[in-house]
C-alpha cells in the first residue's frame, strides 16, 4: 500500500475543508492507536480513507450503493450514513486494500457496530474528538479518551444517540448494537 | 373470556399497589381506545393482564424464560423486560387466550417492537401515561395522547431511550426499532 499516493487521490477527491478534517482525524488515530497499542499502520490508512466518499453527491452514492450490492436498507436511513460504506468499496477497489480490519472502519466510521475492532474504535473515536470538533459532549468524550478506548467510544455513541433522539431522527440500528456491545463489554451496567 | 374471572385472578396474583397500578391502566387503556377507535374487548383484556408476571420474583421469571421457549437473549437485559414475554405465555396457558393482539400487546408492553398494532400502541402508551405516573416525560406525553397515538408512544420511546442511555443501561433492540418504525410512520424524520 502506497500510502503517499493513498494521499494524493484522497487530497483530490476532498474539499479542502474535508481534507484538513482528514488529516486532523488521521493525526488523532494515530496517537490513539500508539496510547492503546493499536496497529498504527492499519489505523493511518482508515483514518486517511475514511471520508473518501464523503464528496460523492447523493445521487451518486446510491448508485454506488446498488452497485456494490451493499445493503439496500441503508436508503432507508439518513444520507449521512452511505459515505462510509460506500468509501469501503472504492478503496478496496482503487487501492487494492483487502485487509478487513482497515475496511471495516471505514465502513463503520459513521455508525459504529456490534463488536467493533481496535482499528474501528479507533478511527471512530478519532472522527469524533479530533481538534476541530467542538460540541458540548466532545469535551468530556477527549478526556475519556486519554484513558479508556472502548469507554470512550460508548460515550461519543451514547452522545450521537441523545443528539438524533432530540432532533426526532432515526436511529441506525448499528449504533444502537454498537452501544448495547461496549455497554456490556466494558460492564458499565 | 370470562373478565371477571380474570380480574379476580389479576387481584390474588397482584401486590395491591401493582393492582391498582393495573386498575389504573385499564381504565386509561379504554379510554384512549375509544379516543382511537381501537377494539375495546381487546385492549381491556390486555391492559388487565399486561402485569399479570409482574410480582413472579427472577428466579421463576427465568425458568418460566427456559419452559416457554422463549428468545434466552431476554436474559441478557434488564430483568424488568421478562415479565411480560412471560405473562403473555402464562395467560395464553391460564385463560385459554389466542388472541394475538391481545397477547402481542401483553408480550411488547415493556419493549414495544418495530410494526407495533393498535392494541399494543394503546397498552403500551396507558401504562406510561395512567394517572398514578409522575416523572418529568409523562405531562408531554398526555398532552400528546390527546391527538395522536403512535406520536404519543413515539415520544414515551424517545423519553425512555434517553431516561436508559442517561443511566448508561442497555437497551433492548425492540425499544429502539419501535422507535425507529414510529418515527418512519409519523414522517416526523
Amino acid at each position: 500500500m502506497d500510502i503517499e499516493h493513498m494521499h494524493q487521490r484522497v487530497k483530490e477527491q476532498l474539499a479542502a475543508d474535508r481534507y484538513e478534517h482528514t488529516m486532523r482525524v488521521t493525526e488523532t488515530a494515530i496517537e490513539l492507536a500508539k496510547r492503546f497499542n493499536v496497529n498504527v499502520e492499519e489505523v493511518k490508512v482508515a483514518a486517511l480513507l475514511h471520508d473518501y466518499a464523503k464528496n460523492i453527491d447523493e445521487q451518486e452514492l446510491k448508485k454506488y450503493i446498488i452497485k456494490f450490492n451493499l445493503p439496500e436498507e441503508l436508503l432507508a436511513y439518513h444520507a449521512e450514513l452511505w459515505h462510509g460504506p460506500v468509501a469501503s468499496k472504492l478503496v478496496e477497489e482503487q487501492f487494492n486494500i483487502n485487509n478487513e480490519a482497515i475496511l471495516r472502519a471505514i465502513y463503520y466510521h459513521t455508525t459504529g457496530r456490534a463488536q467493533m475492532g481496535p482499528v474501528e474504535l479507533v478511527v471512530f473515536l478519532a472522527d469524533y474528538i479530533e481538534p476541530g470538533r467542538n460540541f458540548p459532549a466532545v469535551h468530556g468524550v477527549r478526556e475519556e479518551a486519554k484513558q479508556d478506548l472502548s469507554l470512550a467510544v460508548r460515550s461519543a455513541l451514547k452522545h450521537t444517540i441523545i443528539f438524533l433522539l432530540t432532533k426526532d431522527a432515526t436511529i441506525h440500528p448499528d449504533t444502537f448494537l454498537a452501544y448495547n456491545y461496549l455497554t456490556k463489554i466494558t460492564g458499565v451496567k
